[in-house]
């Protein structure tokens, strides 16, 4: 099985939730996407660390089997945050962000990474991202993630990488900023015309939406009795929906709906314990059992009588 | 087919939505529940109407083949609610109540409904649910709904409703405030405990989840591109919900699904126009092709091969 190639951010994360608090701990875009993604098929990472990341870190990748010669290291500390969950914990309170080596981030693609059939473009520099599918342009599917800072920032060069993406992934709030439109139908469909003929909306406890075509497919939030620490949650989602879609070797709908619910459920893990830690230990046969209880919580079936009609 | 029996409210509404408005348009939770049931099955409505109720209000009732004989006429002017929505529309702004006749509702069941086996107390003061409730005590499903200003005013008389009742069917907010849990799952297991064995919590635009036992089924809400008038959408869940039960003559957890998504369904026309226009509209054709875009929008297939295992 070809790779699936992720390009994105890996950094030290320090988080504070009501249930606890971590500090340093292994975390970034690209890092919850790939150890996620490794759980469906091979996987390898382009993105940049300092000098203070070490073998240890590097293992947790190589544990999984990712690949991570695309892992170049520079001279300077790895990009830190630092961040707050309070209340419902929907959004974090961003504390403290240290670019560090990140800020000069040009993405390298190894020569052997460039016939990638998936690639993903986690939420980096919308120029950076147009310049990595433009590099591996023979990607059948090219998903992005972006952010609020590059909807207001760049929005022309964020277009034209729209343009280039077969699939994009983004919350709710993203999605109506990007298209400045606020019914989810509607805004799903602005975009569509941007460029993205996939459309995958994220609305934290409630769910997500798949759009594509006049098509759309919803799937709930697990229900959790307790979120400890929702750091990643997006990037999970989205390392599940892509690494289904790479082992399942296409985008036909059957399979689309199946990723969006393996999204789904590595998400719900990753949100069990801190960081990376839950991820890291779930066992496959937790991710099959899980996806049957989503199956469970969903499917009903038609009548086998129709209603009265009308005298 | 033995009737389903709801006691509840008849009002003229006011209503004023960024979409329009409408004056004195009859309405009141009795009459969307009853209207939308009688797509379903045979429904009778016990309530008050002032003097200002004319024979065109009862004919609406009429027209769609419900009894009214246990809708009494009292001397006074009928209830009358006026409200506004603004914003995204999930909640109304009171302008005016004036209670009139309804302030001294005293539910009197006529004898031919005394055997009701499926019965909905809509949202009335639990003192009066209760007691509607002990003369259908034969009834082998009775639902009920409920308000803030119930939860808060009167916890103790809707403790003792809620122990009397098979089903409770209420918005989120309600439930956290009714049990105290902000955790949805948690919550309705709180609330079964008061006696509910069957929960049903809806969500507005995300949806609705039905909890027994342990068991959840979630339905989304129908995406629609714009919500012209959410008066009544409880309600009118309700009535679709219960209708539909009522026509399929159990409780088994096939029909229960089934009730939600109707319930979904009734609830989505509600929305489309002002009042009771497009409910009194509605081709039960165009139902049943809803309820097929529901299935269409939720259904998955698993896989046919698993996740490899770890080595």
């Amino acid at each position: 099985m070809p790779p699936l190639l992720v390009v994105g951010s890996v950094a030290f994360d320090s988080i504070q939730t009501p249930h606890g608090r971590a500090e340093n701990v292994l975390g970034g875009a690209a890092t919850y996407f790939s150890v996620t993604a490794s759980y469906f098929c091979p996987v390898s990472v382009v993105a940049v660390v300092g000098d203070d990341f070490g073998e240890k870190e590097m293992e947790v990748f190589r544990a999984r089997g990712i690949d991570t010669s695309g892992i170049e290291r520079a001279k300077g500390k790895t990009f830190r945050w630092s961040g707050q969950y309070s209340g419902d914990m929907n959004e974090a309170k961003t504390l403290e962000t240290q670019l560090n080596v990140f800020q000069t981030f040009s993405p390298k693609i190894p020569a052997g990474y460039l016939d990638s059939p998936f690639v993903f473009l986690a939420n980096i520099d919308p120029v950076l991202q147009l310049h990595v599918r433009q590099q591996v342009s023979g990607a059948g599917l090219a998903g992005c993630d972006t952010m609020n800072f590059w909807i207001r920032g760049k929005p022309d060069e964020l277009k034209q990488t729209l343009a280039a993406v077969d699939a994009l992934i983004i919350n709710e709030t993203e999605a109506r900023m990007l298209s400045g439109v606020e019914n989810l139908p509607q805004a799903a469909a602005a975009i569509q015309k941007l460029g993205p003929r996939i459309v995958v909306i994220k609305r934290g406890e409630h769910g997500a939406i798949l759009f594509r075509g006049n098509s759309i497919f919803f799937v709930p939030a697990f229900p959790l009795e307790q979120v400890h620490d929702p750091t990643g949650a997006g990037d999970t989602f989205a390392g599940g929906f892509m690494g289904y879609l790479a082992r399942a070797g296409d985008c036909i709908e059957a399979n689309l709906r199946r990723a969006l619910v393996y999204g789904s459920v590595m998400a719900s893990f990753a949100v069990e314990e801190f960081g990376l830690d839950r991820l890291l230990r779930v066992r496959p046969e937790e991710i099959e059992a899980r996806f049957q209880q989503f199956k469970a919580m969903t499917q009903f079936e038609s009548d086998d009588f129709l209603l009265p009609t009308e005298d």
